[in-house]
């Protein structure tokens, strides 16, 4: 079995557009208010999209959730970012009710820049509980580009890791759009997010020591964490600390969005293969064919196929047994036993 | 020959941070003063410092400027910022004439966040007139870590280029330290300012337009810019723009300051040997030895020594040629024409 733990339901049909766009024209007085999205809309966009490009892979099923530039935390208040989540998730759950053999979801959360993210807490548990998601999105960086909340390893963000290692759910850490000029969303801003959520947690490992079994799943191949292996382990000797793989390997991972041949063998010959899980972001930061291959930039399996030092063994880890082990909640509905 | 294009006076005699003492005493009311440090002192760092690990190493030149981290633009204002750059590039310059035969000068610029990049017009063409130095470092982020200036592709900073250019000098991109508790200083924010004006030049490709000679060299690797060749040539590719080495590879060059075999590898395999210059950033931001190999993570050589898929043309490129040509001066000055 093939599961990829990284995409966004980027294809949405135009309803949730409409939505947001009513929504931001009276952002000063939010309501929920209602989407208008067929049922016939989201099979249309799913099947010609996700889930033709999973059947032309051969993946078998995906970690789902609303599409990461679009959760734009920094707009409106924490009220709006509220209604926005909710409905994006409820989005998401109509995906994998209609399609339960492809799609599992993952939830973003009502976050709000200098807003507790103990706020997060009840739609978390609503996601997990009710509507069957296994994992969520944690922004970093709620203002968008500004970096104006504390970093993941102060006890400010304590409340919402509770919750998480209650339900027993890791967090993928991915940032959403940016609004300063600076980073480029998908080129800049979200591998900075990436990679110093990475630094934070050498930096402080306080974190892991008060929650053992607090998961965090870094996208985008790590930013730049396996090229800069080294780099790390220098900086983090120097600091004190043991080996990366004698502290930080029990909570973070890293997922194979990385686009070509060098860049993805770097990940494999630095990360410990229990701490890779396969994804691809299909269909996400980077849609096109490689000229040169005529493949998909984003079709990460081929890549992996080409590497001639993993094992049968590793490509199950890879593949599903790490998700599995990482996202519980997986392992559970997989096996269907997700009603216990 | 090997020359080195990256290193920071990180072992300056304690008058340095005397005098920086002083200076933020009356930060209020700045004035130039005068540094306590004698030609001994200097000797006795360098001696014992970067030249023993020079020799060490067989490093013949290396391209050395003040240390990054001390830059702090972020402090005090423009005349702060402005008499304290004089002040370290006045160090480093006695360090090339107590030393010319192992060091050529790289100046820090007086920036300031919100003031006019105009502003360092007059340090740089007195460091490259008078002092002999042959290139600058360049903050893309004088603010210290919350990116509060435009892009480098934007027209602010374009006096600055237009110096650079006539003087025939390249910019090394390089950040100062952090005040924002999100990126630790060499383990983040250095990383996320070498890959997101890379993104910035493949947003605004007016830059190199306008300056078709004007260079910049993104250190540590660039990043996570070779890790991601593949994501970063999709997302151009999409945006209309050619392949990167069909519009960047004039203007834009790679140090070779990564730390383990892997990453070090993907960089040779993903970038073109033309646009990749030796360097280490000894004595820098990763000082000890790599308890795996004995050897210090920041001495590159032997990573591309193992490396072998590169040829002897490859190896004349990038430990001497390529500096020549993207460094003009640092030939003129081998040259013995440097007074033409």
């Amino acid at each position: 079995m093939i599961i990829d733990i990284h995409g966004h339901y980027t294809t949405a049909p135009a309803g949730l557009a409409a939505y947001r766009r009513r929504q931001l024209e009276q952002v000063d007085s939010p309501t929920k208010g209602t989407i208008d999205v067929t049922d016939d809309e989201i099979k249309e966009t799913i099947e010609n999209g996700q889930l033709r490009q999973q059947r032309e892979r051969g993946t078998d099923i995906a970690l789902f959730s609303p599409r990461a530039g679009g959760m734009e935390h920094h707009v409106g208040n924490a009220l709006v970012s509220r209604y926005w989540s909710e409905t994006c998730n409820e989005l998401i759950h109509r995906v994998c009710t209609l399609f339960p053999a492809s799609f599992i979801g993952v939830c973003q959360l009502p976050q709000s820049p200098g807003v507790s993210p103990a706020n997060c807490r009840d739609e978390l548990e609503r996601c997990v509980a009710q509507l069957g998601f296994v994992a969520c999105n944690l922004n970093p960086d709620p203002s968008g580009g500004y970096w104006t909340d504390p970093p993941m390893t102060d006890r400010y963000w304590y409340p919402l890791y509770e919750k998480m290692v209650e339900l027993d759910v890791p967090a993928m850490i991915h940032v959403s759009s940016s609004c300063n000029p600076n980073f480029h969303a998908t080129g800049a801003h979200y591998l900075n997010g990436d990679l110093s959520v990475f630094m934070q947690c050498i930096v402080n490992p306080q974190l892991f020591k008060d929650f053992p079994t607090l998961r965090f799943v870094i996208p985008h191949g790590g930013g730049a964490v396996p090229y800069h292996w080294g780099r790390y382990r220098g900086i983090a000797l120097e600091m004190g600390r043991p080996e990366l793989t004698d502290f930080l390997m029990d909570n973070i991972y890293f997922d194979t969005c990385v686009y070509h041949q060098p860049g993805i063998e770097t990940l494999f010959r630095s990360v410990p293969i229990d701490n890779i899980i396969f994804a691809s972001e299909m269909i996400g930061a980077v849609r096109g064919k490689d000229p040169k291959t005529g493949r998909f930039f984003d079709d990460t399996k081929p890549y992996i196929d080409n590497i001639d030092f993993l094992s049968e063994v590793d490509r199950q880890k890879l593949f599903e047994d790490n998700a599995r082990r990482v996202y519980p909640r997986v392992d559970r509905l997989l096996s269907g036993s997700a009603t216990e």
